[in-house]
């Protein structure tokens, strides 16, 4: 048997080549996609990331406003994380930038805080997401099973189809939570705006017949014809906001605009500085610990948010693929520790933009080279520009990004096959939409936790009466792990079929077991004492050879039984064992009592 | 195969009888140990009971003065459910009565609030204990797996040796936690008293002296001298007390007391009544649904940390006996409701009495009668006696039962066994000391559920090359659960095999399979398919019945050779296979783009 992780056989030298070259690869991973970069990838790459930069850029703008931010820091943080990640990033499909969540967390953290304080937290958290993943804690992740991923995701395409809803006919208004929005938009009906919704509704039919241009069958001869249809379905979300952009600019009234637009961004880069270490309030100036007592828990808290969103978003978009948790865990920390520098607010991957990514068909992290300078582009020159892409179109793209997120065919296979791990997927799904995204991460994981110990507290044992030449015997079957969970279980069981199986000895077949811990040793010890007592002996065979030594622990066990493949084999080491026996009960028979004191 | 929990068959009219008896048995415990309770028990349980009820008295005092209640509220809360206990209890060690631990829970949830507060929140916390019994989830004390009470009860004994100092060496003052007691005692080392630490010591001296005599080596002839050392030595607590108390009585000086004394307690039954589901504050009255907003999230926490605390201390003092949560929850709701009848603040088992009814050799339930009955006398006629008891004498007796609880044997054989249950044990033990009870076994529960998950995190995984007739086939076996948490690496790994796996087919030896959960099922079909897209094949031989159907969920996957049990058994279903192998792959090869989509 050899294990499955061992490699070939390699010399030092040759060892530590591969290490050094495979460990640099890792931890750059561009160098593994750019060597194959090719003019077809770049063409998908560009447009991705231009339709991507279109969504970022107001997105941005609005996210800094949520955060009570001005409108221009939303746009310095989102060039450094989308250009970083091209070097670092492993998911094609994430862009690092400013977030709902992320705008929610710092609004609530830093509220009536000097803007300081919200470039030292980026410069935090940073530092502890960086150092979560030096300390390779990404395994973690691996709590947060398919269904919570899946209710997560359909979760929060429907809160962001929820908040973009007032975009599309027109609404201005400040909603944080689904309800917040359905109420806001049936109670402020009288103020819905035609003209928007004719915009967006056109926007909406638009990408939707677009996307599916990719799929009009072409005679296999045309390639070019099919090509173009590619290029054109994938590049709908750029067209439709050009398109949009350029009516908006045409039919533009400045006294009663036709449209509600996404209005003035204030020009020019942002100072390059070291993060604040010091800032002013209230007259007196503070310290860095003192400013970090003023933004309290939220530290500690905002960096494990930034992660678990951040994960489970390139756990959704990296389905079946590998995905390399420290990497992403590093390169998020170091994305913000880099926006700290340029004033940049909290960033993490945004699902509204990998969703856009996606579906412009993006394929490597080139695409956020586009995107990153569009942003720096929009800060510097485009500004005026940019003021024209109607609120109504952008929430058409928004909208039509992510409404093929909602995981209904999961949902559809669980009913069929699992409901119990469907009932994980409805509670995180509705905690994210009731309550909020994090606690209905937690509610899923520990949810997922719950079906697990509930199925290891019920191992099945299986009893059955064996004839042997020498009478009847009672072979116990145990399965899956005796743990502290179902230990006490376990043993109960073992008695009970002591009491039932013949007066010679039950057997206990561990092919089966899996696990064996410290409280399963003690319930052993105590049932072979109990069965000792009873002038009865408890056999067990086929022992695994990873539990040998852990059942080598268990005072009083009869170990030459362990390697017995049968019922015959097994029962001969009680046969070759019955010369000795006098002796051996007699040894036995002392030590219950002395324990009697514990 | 028949399920170790059938029972034989029985007639239906029987089962129905053998069912009710059985039921009433299990739900009225004093059936069945009343029947063979004789002479000698009784004398036992009297010596435990009374010094269980000189204990009970005092304590009861300083629990209603840590709760800042009136001091007889203390008396009221001690006899209902010590003798509720005797008829609905199963564990003979246990007594129900005011608790260091409620007391500082009452005292935080109804500060500031009258005293009508304390008794709904008595009533409440029972109603909620109760039906938590109903619903049965007791199951949920088996997530404290025995290192978690091992470190609970070790620093739950510290804890009360720490509050107990300060009587021993004449000294008063406030304090909560260890580190409080330490700062205070070493601060207030002008203030001790030499006459309390002489008591002190001496009764120290004499009580762990008593407590051998048990052990002393009598002539077998002597039974009469052996009963009459055991008694001393069972019944040593009582004679102390009694002793020094005489002893504080004949040397009384009212002007300047020789040592500090117990006090007076306010003489009289208290009232029966209902629980006030209404109360007046601030000059306004308030109906029960305002008195429940105003006990807040209170209401919840507090009856889950008594069934945790007393499920706790009933699983230290029953190890190795079988602990019917269930009854113990009802026991543990009724006995608080019973008590809000009569004025009674928040009830529970309490460490420091088991440990010394333990010490004091009771046998039975019934103990709790003599200890109720003294706290009733103790309440109409005996206060100006109790008057006398010296503090130094109480804490000597707490002290020297609760030493003894600090669980050194279990630490010596991790240690020796397995650290990383050590860690559990350690993380616990210092949790309950630095920070507090409740949040140390919430933090050992989890600390056990992490253990348990980082070993289904790493399944073990075989792979061996074998030969056959017909060319060399790699085999895996997959060993433990295939559950979300471990899925990603056993897919990953079976990958690894088969890249490395002759040409021919992979095949995994389920044998040692057994738990195979929704999110392993998806990674196995992925396995498959990609396994098929490289044309090679996959089979699962030797499932085990239990897993049969999830298996047979999985797409694509070839089902004939579940029940191969061997590798030339599993082949043989391929080289069957053969003629139909071109229409299946066909079949197969279509699938995978049909999902790229998702």
């Amino acid at each position: 048997m050899m294990n499955v992780d061992d490699g070939l056989p390699l010399t030092t030298s040759d060892k530590q080549n591969r290490t050094w070259r495979r460990l640099v690869k890792k931890r750059l991973p561009i160098l593994e996609w750019a060597p194959q970069y090719d003019r077809l990838t770049a063409v998908a790459d560009l447009v991705a990331g231009v339709t991507l930069g279109l969504t970022l850029v107001p997105q941005s703008i609005a996210y800094a406003s949520l955060a009570n931010l001005p409108v221009q820091y939303g746009l310095y943080s989102s060039f450094i994380g989308t250009m970083l990640y091209v070097i670092l990033g492993t998911v094609k499909e994430v862009s690092i930038g400013p977030t709902s969540l992320m705008a929610l967390f710092t609004l609530q953290i830093c509220r009536e805080l000097p803007i300081e304080f919200v470039v030292l937290l980026t410069f935090l958290s940073g530092c502890i997401v960086f150092v979560m993943g030096l300390l390779r804690l990404g395994f973690l992740v691996d709590l947060i099973s398919p269904s919570v991923t899946s209710g997560f995701t359909s979760a929060t395409a429907i809160i962001i189809v929820a908040g973009q809803v007032k975009g599309l006919i027109g609404l201005s208004f400040v909603a944080e939570s689904v309800a917040d929005n359905v109420y806001f938009v049936v109670s402020k009906w009288r103020d819905i705006r035609l003209a928007d919704c004719a915009l967006g509704a056109v926007c909406c039919t638009v990408l939707l017949l677009l996307r599916k241009l990719k799929d009009v069958q072409v005679s296999p001869k045309q390639t070019k014809l099919k090509k173009a249809l590619w290029l054109v379905s994938i590049s709908r979300n750029a067209i439709v906001v050009l398109a949009a952009s350029v009516f908006a600019f045409y039919t533009h009234n400045p006294q009663k605009p036709m449209f509600k637009l996404s209005g003035l961004v204030e020009p020019g880069l942002p100072p390059l500085s070291l993060p604040p270490f010091s800032a002013s309030l209230h007259n007196s100036t503070l310290r860095l610990q003192d400013m970090v007592l003023h933004l309290g828990s939220g530290v500690l808290m905002l960096p494990i948010v930034m992660v678990l969103a951040n994960i489970a978003i390139a756990k959704a978009f990296s389905v079946g693929e590998k995905l390399d948790i420290t990497q992403e865990m590093m390169t998020l920390g170091l994305c913000n520790i880099a926006g700290s520098f340029v004033h940049a607010m909290p960033t993490c991957g945004a699902f509204t933009r990998s969703a856009v990514s996606h579906s412009s068909g993006v394929r490597t992290p080139a695409a956020g080279l586009y995107s990153g300078i569009i942003t720096l582009l929009a800060l510097v020159f485009l500004t005026q520009y940019f003021y024209f892409i109607p609120k109504a179109c952008l929430s058409s793209v928004l909208i039509c990004a992510v409404i093929f997120m909602i995981d209904i065919e999961t949902v559809l296979r669980l009913w069929r096959r699992d409901r119990m791990e469907l009932s994980v997927l409805a509670l995180t799904f509705v905690t994210s939409i009731a309550l909020n995204v994090e606690l209905a991460v937690l509610a899923g994981i520990l949810a997922s936790l719950a079906l697990l110990v509930r199925r290891l507290m019920r191992p099945a044992l299986h009893a059955a009466a064996v004839k042997t030449g020498s009478g009847e015997v009672c072979v116990v079957r145990v399965t899956q792990g005796a743990v502290y969970l179902s230990a006490e279980l376990v043993g109960r069981r073992l008695l009970w079929a002591a009491a039932r199986s013949a007066p010679r000895a039950l057997l206990v077949d561990c092919t089966r077991l899996t696990l064996l811990d410290y409280t399963a040793q003690q319930v052993f010890e105590r049932v072979i004492k109990k069965i000792k007592n009873d002038n009865q002996k408890i056999l067990f065979y086929n022992v695994p050879v990873e539990l040998m030594s852990q059942m080598e622990n268990i005072e009083g066990v009869i170990k030459q039984s362990f390697r017995a493949t049968s019922v015959q084999e097994a029962l001969a080491v009680i046969e070759e064992k019955a010369v000795e026996a006098n002796e051996s009960t007699a040894l036995m028979a002392t030590e219950p009592g002395s324990r009697d004191n514990v």
